[in-house]
């Protein structure tokens, strides 16, 4: 029997345990990613993105419809979002980098939502004004992610919400208590605001469908914990008349800590956008690794770089070139990198990401107006 | 043990059997309005309305402390709405009317909620065009019933949901499952968004209060069978630094068949605002009343005024005069007045009314935007 550290939980609002991407593909009912559809992906795109040839993006529902839609002119609106209740990490922009390639492939429009309302539901120690800053903050790395500003709208479900409530009373009429508890674990002491909420998340899938008359379908780029969300409004799709989403799945980024995602409850275990170039280095300097105990013995029987944070940021991130992916994963199990020389790389690596990626965030201010959905 | 017929039920969506008024206070945990509270309306008021006078509101909550603060120059808002769920009747009039007095005598601001969104998540075949479309048919009205412009808002609920939803869910998330699953007897198949509903009907409480960021005390006048609803809001109110709301409730007008609520869902046995003379006439002929099976019978022992509709709609609107009610009842109760005569002179009373209503509501019209509250 599984300790109760080993067990795996995937929530919307817990993630831990050892993640098993098999299982949840089986027990979510999606469908793995398979190499025909990547090879349609790559017939658009030109060349696979590195998310999608290692398998960071692992698991779909329906996106060989899309592309059969699109394959016949159809267009298709992305959709995914955010729950902001902190800082950005990296972790949280692997989904974005991801939906910005599919715009730039696909010529899509995005919508981006910001749920502060759900994070002031589910904190008991928030205020709203806490999310909602926070949601004004996290779009500054949204839009520093490179999306087409003529394309993309940032939704704050707060600001919005003269928007997405019409809509989200038509999606809550048809959907009952038993389906949110079965499908999220609210029980009888869960507030009602939370009960409501899959409603408005569930909007953005309907959204342009909904403005516009015309029946768009909605392709959600997100990670897997978010899926029972798609579940619920994917129920509901055609009882309104509207296509369900279709989704593509991606895995957690780990933490720098020993296993777990990277979460910024533990922050000294998360590169936050806003680190400073010596934080970063000092985060990266302290993570766990796969390395051996002494520089001696990891010589002699090498490291193992498939636990280690430090080579998963190369192989999610950092490292576009398979090649030199390649290079690094042999020298690290070979015992010819060690942790501190494969440190100070990433953390170059890091270093430069953020100041590029900082410098970017600072000009979104200036367009953040630009890229904020506004709710009649 | 009673048939199904008499039993009482009394909730926000169903009001049924012989309403026992005294047992709802005990059930409800509500006051009755004692006659130093009657006074003291009086006094403010010059003479007491013929609503109070004559019991037609006999209960409350916190209204002596609603008193206490008017005669301490502290203002109170007033707050009071309607499902629009179809045509108004003259029965819904009775609060309205009752609210308008309060108004003029106290000044105080009113904010009218239309619950579009209540109606619609109710009702399984409305679509949502259907309760807002009454809902601005309805707010004429509203309008005809003759409140200050300058001091009233109707609030529509979808339309307002920019400025609802962000006080929604303050409320919101103080109130669990457990709490609406009481007091409304939701279910586990009842739809996430009339879960919800209850927070939303609970904000205009505290409307004036978030927008003004003074903390503004509320009288809700109303029918008996909404006071679920202020229960959970007076539950919550401390928890977010508002004052609780105050209540006073009224007793139900009957329809025009025997016993039982004058309901739309009885056409025959309701009294519209839009009906016709000759409609409104045919209606009163075809009443029940408390006469004796012939004139002969009639004449010889009198009729009974206490289950008539026809007395009773002289009682609560139509007869203002207590002395010349007082002998119409006593002629009804002699026999001298039988139910012919006296359906004519009501339906001439009621023709009156309608043909001055007809006309405010046509007027409305041209003055509905003004009334309408503005979302941000």
């Amino acid at each position: 029997m599984p300790s109760n550290e080993e067990e795996m939980v995937v929530t919307p609002w817990t993630v831990s345990g050892k993640i098993d991407y098999s299982r949840l593909i089986e027990e979510f009912g999606t469908q793995p990613l398979t190499d025909d559809i990547l090879k349609r992906i790559e017939k658009h795109a030109g060349q696979l993105h590195l998310q999608l040839r290692r398998g960071l993006f692992f698991s779909h529902r329906d996106l060989d419809w899309i592309l059969d839609l699109y394959e016949a002119d159809r267009r298709f609106v992305l959709y995914t979002g955010r729950g902001p209740s902190g800082p950005v990490h990296i972790g949280h922009l692997v989904p974005w980098i991801f939906t910005k390639h599919l715009q730039d492939i696909f010529g899509s429009k995005l919508y981006f939502q910001m749920t502060d309302d759900e994070k002031f539901l589910i904190h008991p120690e928030f205020n709203l004004e806490t999310p909602t800053r926070f949601a004004y903050d996290n779009a500054l790395d949204v839009i520093a992610a490179g999306f087409d500003p003529a394309k993309t709208k940032i939704i704050m479900d707060v600001e919005s919400a003269g928007t997405l409530y019409k809509i989200a009373v038509k999606i809550a009429k048809r959907i009952t208590f038993s389906t949110v508890k079965a499908s999220f674990g609210f029980t009888d002491s869960s507030n009602i605001g939370i009960i409501f909420f899959p409603a408005i998340q569930a909007v953005p899938c309907f959204l342009e469908t909904e403005l516009t008359g015309e029946n768009v379908p909605c392709l959600i780029p997100a990670a897997i914990d978010q899926d029972p969300y798609w579940r619920v409004a994917r129920d509901v799709a055609p009882k309104l008349g509207y296509f369900k989403p279709a989704q593509i799945h991606c895995k957690f980024l780990p933490g720098l800590g020993k296993g777990g995602k990277m979460s910024a409850s533990l922050p000294e275990t998360c590169i936050f956008t806003t680190d400073t170039p010596e934080d970063a280095e000092k985060k990266i300097k302290n993570a766990f690794t796969g390395g051996k105990p002494t520089v001696e013995e990891q010589r002699r029987l090498g490291a193992d770089p498939t636990i280690c944070p430090i080579y998963y940021y190369e192989y999610y991130l950092f490292e576009e070139d398979d090649k030199k992916l390649k290079e690094t994963f042999d020298k690290c199990k070979s015992g010819c990198l060690l942790c501190g020389e494969h440190k100070a790389k990433l953390a170059e690596k890091v270093q430069r990401f953020l100041k590029d990626h900082q410098k970017k965030r600072e000009k979104a201010k200036n367009v953040l107006d630009e890229f904020l959905y506004k709710s009649n």
